[in-house]
């Protein structure tokens, strides 16, 4: 028997005998793998899922269950909430979403279809109750299902594309709407004939030639051998819970410490470079820590150890919190006034670290040279009055003045605040799903999509919230008809 | 024939005929192939150097010909100049200036043998005076040899480890020792044996088995096949010059516009991740604007597009310039008053973009807000002159006020401005230079020093001038060695 290795393929010409035959594998049952395996069975073709868990979920179970949806004028619940939302600015929000590491084939292929892509989640099974949330939104604390997901509204971004809410989420009471998003996909699944294997682990690709014709599993631990006649799908996400992996492609994560993911352990990577496929944009991870909640506290103001401002804090919470990350000193403060303070969420762990009657003693209490935080709020109050930013662009209804003590400072600690956080870089993809090599040409038969893969979520700066979803129902469903065809 | 390509190893059992044979095979002539030619060369291997230009030089052949070294107590011109360094305090300053991505086992390798290396270099011809030229140098005006090259003496590494000038620069008139520096490791490959072959470009690597036995290379228009017996090599440089590589994997360089580089089109790197090597911080690039030519303008504040300081300016002019580039705006001023301004370099394209008798004058001009560069400038000058720096601990005598009007202020546009820029990700390696494969064992018979690796220059927020030529030289002669042992 030669080596089973993640790490190259093994020879189709050692395996002994296939205990499994189908026309397309699955990898992974999260939203990508439910998705692939939906639209691969729907086409016509036998299909087997692979999942290392003991059931459906993956990284999408844990998730807010909220799709990046709008584009071709809107969605019926932009458009009775008042937006219309145009192709174009949908493609250009994306693309300045996705900055230097922007797919822009993935973006206007998606910004297109995304409307139709929405019917098609309805189509599956899952509720929309079709009203609109103002306000600034983690995930809906009701069974509301559109909401400001992103930074639409927030410069540099509305200066480029005209903003329009597009976080559309599955009705569901409260947070945690990935899990009965996950259900659904599962029971739709496999409702189409869709074969389902748990307690499966993929341990290395089946090559013939220059194809992968099936892939190895450990099953009762045994070594499976499964036949894949048309294609094997990728679909088991990111390699978050991997810390060799983001030691060599993703250190700057090591700042922070709440992983979020299931058994992302960069399998699907891993495997689709033993191909030759191509990993790309490896360090960019999103990471945020929930400061926007409750919601008064969006008001807030952020200041680094300098004391000074750094960002639009109207921008979506992710970018805000990659943006902390990024300044020395290995924390920032949120400064709050007593017309905007809340308790904060205790999920958070950011606690109350100065307080004064006057910006002057929190700066005090801060430790933090006379002239710096205070200067800094005494600036931001003479122009928010007159409704201005003069700094970072931040406007009205967000700007107001902080200016009614008593005051506060919360630590966001990098090291002891929750920063969750998971990575962005993958697998380069097709539109169409295939694993390219390192020329750009797909490696025949095998087939990625999520978060195993970089695509429409592909910058912690940038990233919104539904994106990552967005990409691994619309992306998975593209790799599974393709596979199937 | 088997098709023949960068991104998969050429099967040895293809090879009708071998067009040449030898021991060792080295791709590249800049320093890490010459020093590993060298180095093979005097293991008793028969060495092969195949060099795609015309000629030895490279990347390194544009350089200053600077290589850091320290640790042990010091070279003698270290010592003479009332410098000690101690092994404990270099190896911490070489992990500082990787950061998250340092490779601890080759700081502290390097740290321990650097002056065992300058004697080995020394031994190769190259002529050191053994002065030190105090003061913030780029590279020598005149043939001194031991100058401050990064950011040893500036917060917050010289908290951390006892700062001391490591810049060790050939004996040659002015800037530019890196081609002379060449010439000389040029003339001692060829006095001991390497065979030399110009004008031969690397197509693929020739495998048998796991095993990594030669190289095709493209001479005289036709595909040439080299077995090597102990190994190959690889030592072609980074892949600055290749859009495309860095749009996948470094796209921040896409911000500036002058890469230097020799044909560094990561032909190594793609040579080595076909044999299974793993290629790490592929998104980390150094990059620089000589803004501290003339001298006096060393004393300079930046400030960003908000008016905001953003690094001790003390710091290595490369970690200054990599902090500027992560600024929002795409500029930065550097601001000057008439005790410190001086014509600046024509090389570093920062016009003067803003004037006046007050630092208030120069922030109108700019159209920036009231209160913001003004009021960073009265802040830093009030502290300047009590000897502190609170924000970003600058410390005499670099820590001087900017109050002796005129006024200036000179930008530096990421566009326009001169920002030389090369990538450090590259091939992980061994100590001694084996490339090794995403489970971390060697690639048997493959072998990589320099910017086709990561090495000690891992980081672009580190960087320090001299750490390339450090890693290319000695992890060059690792590889060397290993490959013919």
């Amino acid at each position: 028997m030669a080596e089973i290795s993640l790490h190259r393929p093994y020879p189709a010409s050692a395996v002994e005998a296939w205990d499994f035959k189908t026309d397309v594998a699955v990898i992974g049952f999260g939203a990508a793998g439910a998705c692939a395996a939906i639209e691969a069975s729907a086409a016509g073709a036998k299909v087997m899922l692979f999942e290392r868990g003991s059931g459906s979920g993956g990284a999408s179970g844990l998730s807010g269950g909220e799709i990046y949806i709008g584009g071709n004028g809107g969605t019926e619940a932009q458009r009775e909430a008042g937006f219309s939302d145009s192709t174009e600015d949908f493609a250009r929000y994306l693309k300045m979403a996705g900055g230097p590491c922007a797919d822009e084939a993935k973006c206007d292929l998606y910004a297109k279809q995304a409307l139709k892509h929405f019917d098609w989640l309805k189509a599956q099974g899952i509720p929309y109750r079709g009203n609109y949330l103002p306000g600034k939104q983690i995930e809906p604390m009701d069974d509301s299902t559109l909401i400001w997901s992103g930074s639409e509204a927030a410069a540099p971004f509305c200066n480029e594309a005209k903003p329009a809410p597009r976080g559309h989420v599955i009705q569901h009471m409260g947070w945690g709407g990935g899990r009965p998003l996950m259900d659904i996909l599962d029971k739709r699944a496999r409702d189409l004939g869709v074969e389902l294997v748990t307690d499966a682990r993929a341990l290395a690709l089946v090559q013939d030639g220059d194809r992968i014709v099936g892939v190895v599993l450990n099953i009762d631990n045994k070594p499976h051998f499964v036949k894949a006649e048309k294609g094997v799908v990728l679909a088991t996400g990111g390699f978050v819970m991997n810390e060799e992996m983001r030691r060599k492609y993703c250190p700057e994560t090591f700042k922070v410490n709440d992983p979020i993911g299931d058994q992302d352990d960069g399998t699907g990577i891993n495997l689709g470079v033993s191909a030759g496929g191509d990993a790309i944009h490896m360090d960019q991870f999103f990471t945020t820590c929930p400061w926007t909640i409750p919601e008064p506290q969006a008001n807030g103001v952020f200041v680094n150890v300098a004391g000074q401002r750094f960002i639009n804090e109207d921008c979506y919470h992710g970018r805000v919190s990659r943006t902390m990350v990024d300044q020395p000193g290995g924390r920032v403060y949120l400064l709050l006034d007593s017309a905007h303070f809340a308790e904060p969420l205790e999920l958070a762990r950011t606690d109350i670290v100065g307080t004064g009657d006057s910006w002057e003693e929190v700066e005090a209490e801060l430790e933090m040279s006379k002239g710096t935080l205070s200067a800094t709020m005494a600036f931001y109050n003479k122009h928010a009055k007159n409704g201005v930013d003069p700094l970072f662009d931040k406007r009205e209804p967000i700007l107001t003045p902080l200016d009614q003590g008593p005051f506060v400072a919360l630590e966001l600690n990098f090291e002891t605040s929750y920063f969750s956080f998971f990575t962005l870089g993958g697998l380069k993809t097709s539109i169409d799903g295939e694993v390219l090599d390192r020329t750009g040409s797909p490696v025949g038969g095998l087939y990625a999509a999520g978060r195993c893969t970089s695509g429409l979520p592909a910058w912690g700066h940038g990233y919104s919230s539904g994106m990552s979803l967005a990409d691994c129902t619309f992306f998975g469903r593209q790799a599974g008809r393709k596979a199937a065809g």
